[in-house]
Formats: structure tokens, C-alpha cells, sequence
């Protein structure tokens, strides 16, 4: 088991937890929190000068810890392909005009087609928007989704593929995204971490917890401690294999987004300290 | 690509597909559509002579290929663990009188206790059987669940963990059963398939399909053709490994369990010979 938290220096909070919030009013609410890291749904910057709105960010004392989300690649015919790679090209633009060093990659998935030709799709896709990455000094995070969403949202699935895909592309600005809620049930998944480990590749930490029923497929997750997920053990793995960065409280929950949003993040911290 | 189903002679079809039928009423009308195999789920035997049920099954010109469902071993106090291996014991005596050569375990998992802790007690339930499925001349079938359902039903979710069980047990008197839903989105399927035709273990191949969206994580399947997974791909694969046993319809459906039966029967049909 890895050290408790015992302050929030390590809590980063996602747009879309609190999502009745306005980014101005997630930074001013976290801020007075004592939450020191903000990972951003692109939803969130529609209409506002990004450069701005990353600079309020650090002006109250937060961490812009990445954009949220890029990637989508599949699709069945070219074009779609290609309007694809230009969105993860603005995304990029948009990254580094918050000031962001990550963008989270939800890599896609079209059920119209071969899973296979999902995933080599995928491949070619980061391989698109490689250089640009580089250019602008943001890493991209693979983050495998759970094998629910293998039609739709991500024909990525497991951490080894992730870093099959990572070792593959053989860039120091790809790395993998771990999220507890797509990767607990995974057999292997202590020793994928290890391998990300000694490729020193995991860029972020992502966490809530898997709710018995599960009465949504999409939104409702639960907070660390209501669920069978021990956050405790994988944290443990990820830190053992070098991760020292942010814990991120990423909830997507019908149940939570229409109750009080500052009550709501009172729990989130609670959780983060007592559970996490 | 396998060859194409020209007939119905591997059709089976589960009680639970066509859920509003009685035992008596499945067979009658399973006969009469030319369906060959029936794979008969516990509660249908509620209240039945079950030796004479397996009579009327064959009578009908029907074949027993499984009695459905064995496993749901773990459970965090012993006397719960002991009953589960009493049921176990139980459903292998049905097995027998019904004539049944086959028992599907889902094998089980406990949201109260870590999802190692449940592998062991898997493995260490289906150990506690063997002797009397090997006296009663019936085998077990280790069903993989989908990792969507690893916190209540099943922490055995990949073909891997199967056929690693299988190795373990070291017992001809353990397989494993396929189900396309189940397995689909795994990057590893072919290769653990290929592993289990070395082993000779693939007791039965369950098929319906995965839509987009999929409203309902237990009873929102589809009718192969409806959705996303490659069924013929993984059949041939099955094949390839030496499978030549029944093709069997296993589709739990609100929308389907509510319209005429009969209508639905020949639906099942159609989807066998056009997209299996």
C-alpha cells in the first residue's frame, strides 16, 4: 500500500466532475478549496480566449494538468479520418495555449467497422500528429478504455496494448493515461504497469470508483470508496513504477452533477483523503 | 472466413432466449422449427421430473448440449463459499439425470472482497467439484464474462485467465466456453483460442451480438448481424481449433422477451443462416 494523502497537493480535479461549473467558476471554487491541479474538457474553453483562461488558472495557484480530450481517429471512410487528425492538430494548439503538457487521447472506435482496423487507424493517427506534439512540447496520453466502450469510444482496451502501441510509435511524447475505472478488472495489470515503469511512460493518474449495481453505462461512476476498486493498491503499483504526479478525480455521474456542486466537493476531497 | 451455416443441424437455442416459454412449450416448439440442440437453464427445471425432462427433450429429437448455470463461487464468509460448492454439487446431480454432458460456470465474484481473493476462490470451488463431475461424467465449462460484469458475476475475464485455470487444474473434466459477447473486444482472442485447440477445451460456443449503444448491460443483446462483433471470424477461429459442436443462441433481450415468441423464433433463425 503506498502513503496516505494526507493534504490535497496531489489533488487534481476534472472539469467534468463538476460539471454544472463554468471554467470560471471551477478555478475560483477549486482555488478556495485548496485543490491545486485542473485538468480541462475542451467543452469547457468554447468561446473564451484560451490563453487567458490559462493564465486565471495559474493566477489562483492551480496546475493546468491537462486538456481533455483528443484522439477519435476511426472512422470508415478518409475524410472523416481526416477531419479527425485536423481536430487533434487544434487540440494540440489549444493545449499549448493553456499551457498544457498533456492531452488525455480517447482513442475512438467506429462499430461500422473491423475492430482491427480500428486500432490500426489509431496507430496511424498519433503517428499523424506526432511532430506537431513535439513542436509544441505536449505529450499525448493513450488511455485504454474499458472493453464496455470497445464499440464506440476506444478499440483500445487493455494497458498492454497501450503499450504496445507506445513502444511501437517509440517516441518519448507518447505515454499511457492510467485510469482505475477502464483497468482494475485487468489480470495484468500490475505487470503492465511495471512495464510502463521502466519506460517511464505513464503521464497521468486517473481516479473514482465502480458502483455495485452500475445502473449507467456512461455516468454513473461513484467517488473512491463507494465501489469494489482498490484505488489504494493500483496508486501503490503507479507510484512504485515511478509516478509522482497528480491524482486526478475524474466522475462522470447523473446522481452527483445534479446535487449541490460545493457540497459535492467537499465528499470529493473526503474521498481523496480517506480512500484514495 | 468458416463455412457457411446451410442448415440447422448445430442450432441450440438457451431457455432464456425465449424466456416467456415454458420447458414444455420450448421443446414443442424448438422441434417443430428444426432447431437440434437445447441448452436448458436451472430455474426451467423448477418443479420438473427433470429425468423425464431430458426424456421429452430427446423424444423431441432435440440434444441436451449444457445445463445452465454452475460457478458463482466466491463470497467473503465460508459457510457461503461451502453452499455455493453444495449448489455446485446440486446442479452436477442435474446435470446428470437430465442428461446434460455439460455445465456453463459463471464462475462468480464478491464486491466485498479484492478480485484476487475471488480467482482464488474460483479456482479453489471448481476444484472442489471435480470428483464428482468426473463420477457423473460431466464437464465444466468456464465461461470468461465480460469485464463488465468483474465486480458481481465473474472474475474470470479473459480467455487467458480460462485457459490458465484450465492448465492449472490439469483435469480433461475442465474447459472452456466461448461467447462472443464476452470475449469480442479482447486484442488476445485469436491467440488464446489457438492455445485452447492445443488443449482440446473449447466445450461450447455461445452467440448474440454487441449494439451501439447498448442500453442495458445485462439484457440489451442482439441478434448476430445487429452489431459489432465478427461472428463468423471468431467461429472460424473456433473451428480452426478443432470446435465442431453446436452453434448456440444465448440472447437475454428486454425488447426481444417482449415480442410474439414465435415471430422471434424465426428471427433467431434468419440471424443463423445469414450472419452466423
Amino acid at each position: 500500500m503506498p502513503r496516505p494523502l494526507r493534504d490535497f497537493s496531489r489533488l487534481c480535479i476534472h472539469t467534468i466532475t463538476t460539471k454544472p461549473w463554468s471554467i470560471e467558476e471551477a478555478i475560483d471554487r477549486y482555488a478556495a478549496a485548496g485543490v491545486k491541479g485542473i485538468t480541462v474538457w475542451r467543452q469547457w474553453l468554447e468561446g473564451r480566449d484560451i490563453a487567458r483562461a490559462g493564465e486565471n488558472v495559474r493566477a489562483a495557484g492551480i496546475e493546468v494538468v491537462s486538456l481533455c480530450r483528443g484522439g477519435f481517429f476511426p472512422a470508415t471512410d478518409a475524410a472523416a479520418r481526416r477531419a479527425a487528425i485536423d481536430d487533434n492538430l487544434k487540440a494540440i494548439d489549444e493545449a499549448e495555449a493553456l499551457g498544457a503538457g498533456l492531452i488525455v487521447l480517447v482513442c475512438g472506435a467506429d462499430p461500422n467497422q473491423p475492430l482491427d482496423e480500428s486500432r490500426r487507424q489509431i496507430f496511424d493517427g498519433i503517428a499523424a500528429v506526432l511532430d506537431r506534439a513535439e513542436q509544441a512540447n505536449v505529450r499525448l496520453g493513450i488511455e485504454p478504455l474499458h472493453p464496455m466502450y470497445a464499440d464506440s469510444r476506444s478499440a483500445v482496451n487493455t494497458l498492454r496494448q497501450a503499450n504496445d502501441i507506445c513502444d511501437q510509435l517509440g517516441s518519448p511524447q507518447v505515454g499511457v493515461v492510467l485510469d482505475v475505472y477502464h483497468l482494475w478488472w485487468d489480470p495484468e495489470l500490475k505487470s503492465q504497469i511495471e512495464r510502463c515503469g521502466r519506460s517511464d511512460r505513464i503521464l497521468a493518474f486517473h481516479v473514482c470508483d465502480w458502483k455495485t449495481p452500475t445502473e449507467d453505462m456512461l455516468n454513473d461512476r461513484g467517488l473512491v470508496g463507494e465501489g469494489c476498486i482498490n484505488v489504494p493498491q493500483i496508486r501503490g503499483w503507479a507510484e512504485d513504477a515511478g509516478f509522482d504526479g497528480f491524482i486526478e478525480v475524474e466522475v462522470f455521474s447523473n446522481r452527483y452533477w445534479a446535487m449541490d456542486q460545493l457540497e459535492f466537493l467537499n465528499r470529493v476531497k473526503d474521498a481523496y483523503l480517506k480512500h484514495t
